[in-house]
């Protein structure tokens, strides 16, 4: 590593993928800690909830029955923070006026689903084996075909998809009403993280806009392209196999890195290392490689602090609704942003500073890799089954 | 309010000060909660706690002991995130090489500040009177005018200023050893935004870059100034005050908004009406004002759900070293970021949707604004003298 030096002293980091810089404090967590103690997760969770929406067979606040359903079970949010139809709206601008410049608004409409991971109201995604992970691959897969619009630039991958994954016996999601921008796919797990229901699932809001982040990435992405000839993430993935340091884990078709400018103590970035634009461009083999990815990541955060780890993680690629270049441009990713830094219960808040200045973390990306890579193996906890 | 629609439908609103957008769904709140409880701040503490590091006479961590100062004290952060002397660093840069490119870090320097807002272990600030809040906006003109460069255009304006200001008799600030470039004064209040001592305290970070927040304000600032020939916040103010709806509380100096671009459930914006570019700005009746409006705006917040309420705030104003050109296009304000949405224990958590794609926000900035013009006069406990 050329730059030791940079485990030693505060530095700015730059983030290629956002253009912002974050700074580094490597030597602060030798601060006693007397702030907020997190509730440690509990792990002990029966396997059916009478109480849970979530659990087959129950039924949701606003009266409708869950089905029995046997992998993953999708539905409309009852409680969208977006929604198909909405009354009109249509912003009055008016040229040179102050109050069409500083007061600006835009209607959104959109969808969002709630998705379980599992039947079982205990089984998180690290109790999982990458063929258990598969299926919820295999049905982001399909809701991601089902939402593109009629001219998208990779129809014919999306068509050569569901050619290889058998519909959901449980129900598949309808179309849209409208056609949507964008497709959001997240997960808040844990308390910390402002989950509020334990049974493993995660959120997909698909919305009429681009947003922000994705928005960001995008550009980023294509002024990289534009000036450089080359894909921002490949010359990443390259650089980064090169460098070896901030790699925790890798197959034939995913690189697991803490990225050179991750933010959150722990934070992870999946990488494809082809240019796979979206989920449709995976092939079958890519999506269980892509399984273990995901049960890597998550095995190594519980085996970290050996607690369930709280997280948000999302899955960044190309818009629903998507010129050719913006296809172009797009390179399938997945983030994980983890809260905790010295235990189970010690959380890093991104408060004053952070908010009101810039990002500060406490470990360089390069100790937090060494971490992670030394807890694979073995869940911590007997794996239920 | 002629958008009323905006009240029933989701939809985006831009941040002129960031160039973002952030999602609002007005009707989200509806859903029932049963994720994390805050535990509510503690609001009997003593007086004197022996074994806080910030009240006088005590010994800090690594053995330096507090004087007994009468109203405010500043001292150097015993584990600064940033520091004046560190190793050199010099990143070699190569055209062409994409590990230059993708792996860019520059060396950070500073001096990281613990202001104590108090004597008494006790006091918040929505405790304290305007006269009681005044030391402490003198004491953060005085740090700001020790650490102003040289050929700052401000000079004249600090050396008026400090006439004005009796130095602390508990003790002055040094000045910096090498000229730094911006000064963050922000408090993290409540253990829900970090705080990990409830005696009341700010901290002032000050850093050789500018950082990403305040970077990101001034450059739309000057852009907006460039564009139009007038400044950003002096429309703001100006359109706000025709609006009035979102107005929570003015006096002649300050204008208090919970800004049309809000994020946090009921984020405030404390701005100046007249071109104020920094502390040292401030006539002395300014900086009364000043404390009036925080005095104000925290009281509201501690009314609002009946508790010690937690937040995280900073100052955003011209660079402590600094072009003719950047002052001119600073413009002092100061933001509240408060993180509870129902009650004193029920918070809104900016995490998946948020983090991965875009801010969202569950009640309009008009919704909010109400609640707090609503929640004025007394402290809704007995004040501590
Ligand atoms: O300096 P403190 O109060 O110990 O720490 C708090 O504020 C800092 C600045 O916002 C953050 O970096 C820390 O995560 C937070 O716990
Ligand atoms: O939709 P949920 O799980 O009820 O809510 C959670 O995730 C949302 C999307 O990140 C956030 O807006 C909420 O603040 C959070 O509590």
């Amino acid at each position: 590593m050329p730059d030791e030096v940079l485990d030693d002293i505060s530095h700015r980091r730059y983030n290629p993928l956002t253009g912002s810089w974050l700074l580094v404090s490597p030597h602060r967590t030798k601060r006693p800690w007397q702030g907020q103690q997190e509730a440690p997760s509990k792990v002990q969770l029966p396997e059916y909830d009478p109480k849970c929406y979530l659990c087959p067979g129950n039924t949701r606040a606003q009266g409708d029955a869950n089905p029995q359903y046997k992998h993953t079970f999708a539905f409309v949010n009852d409680y969208s923070a977006v929604k198909e139809e909405q009354q009109e709206y249509e912003p009055e601008v008016i040229t040179g006026d102050i109050a069409s410049l500083l007061l600006q608004a835009q209607p959104v409409t959109g969808r969002c689903y709630v998705l379980t991971f599992a039947p079982k109201h205990h089984v998180t995604l690290p109790d999982m084996a990458a063929e258990e992970i598969l299926p919820i691959i295999q049905t982001w897969t399909r809701i991601y075909a089902s939402h593109m619009s009629p001219s998208h630039p990779l129809k014919a991958e999306a068509a050569r998809a569901l050619q290889a994954i058998p519909p959901n016996p449980d129900g598949e999601v309808a179309p849209p009403k409208h056609q949507l921008r964008y497709m959001q796919i997240f997960e808040n797990k844990g308390a910390a993280m402002g989950c509020s229901n334990p049974h493993p699932h995660c959120q997909i809001w698909t919305t009429s806009e681009l947003p922000e982040e994705p928005g960001k990435e995008l550009s980023q992405m294509t002024k990289y392209h534009a000036d450089h000839g080359r894909h921002l993430l490949a010359d990443y993935v390259k650089v980064e196999m090169e460098k070896g340091e901030r790699i925790v884990w890798q197959n034939d078709a995913f690189l697991v890195v803490c990225p050179w400018w991750a933010v959150w103590p722990f934070e992870v970035l999946v990488i494809a290392k082809r240019h796979v634009r979206a989920l449709v461009d995976l092939s079958d083999v890519e999506r269980l490689q892509f399984a273990e990815a995901v049960q890597e990541v998550t095995r190594r955060y519980d085996n970290l602090f050996e607690t369930s780890f709280p997280y948000s993680s999302g899955i960044h690629q190309a818009p629903l609704d998507c010129t050719a270049e913006e296809a172009e441009n797009s390179w399938f990713h997945m983030h994980f942003y983890p809260p905790l830094l010295r235990s189970a219960t010690v959380r890093k808040f991104l408060v004053g500073f952070e908010l009101l200045a810039e990002p500060q973390r406490d470990i360089t990306a390069e100790q937090a890799t060494v971490r992670l890579r030394d807890c694979g193996g073995e869940l911590y906890r007997k794996s239920l089954e």
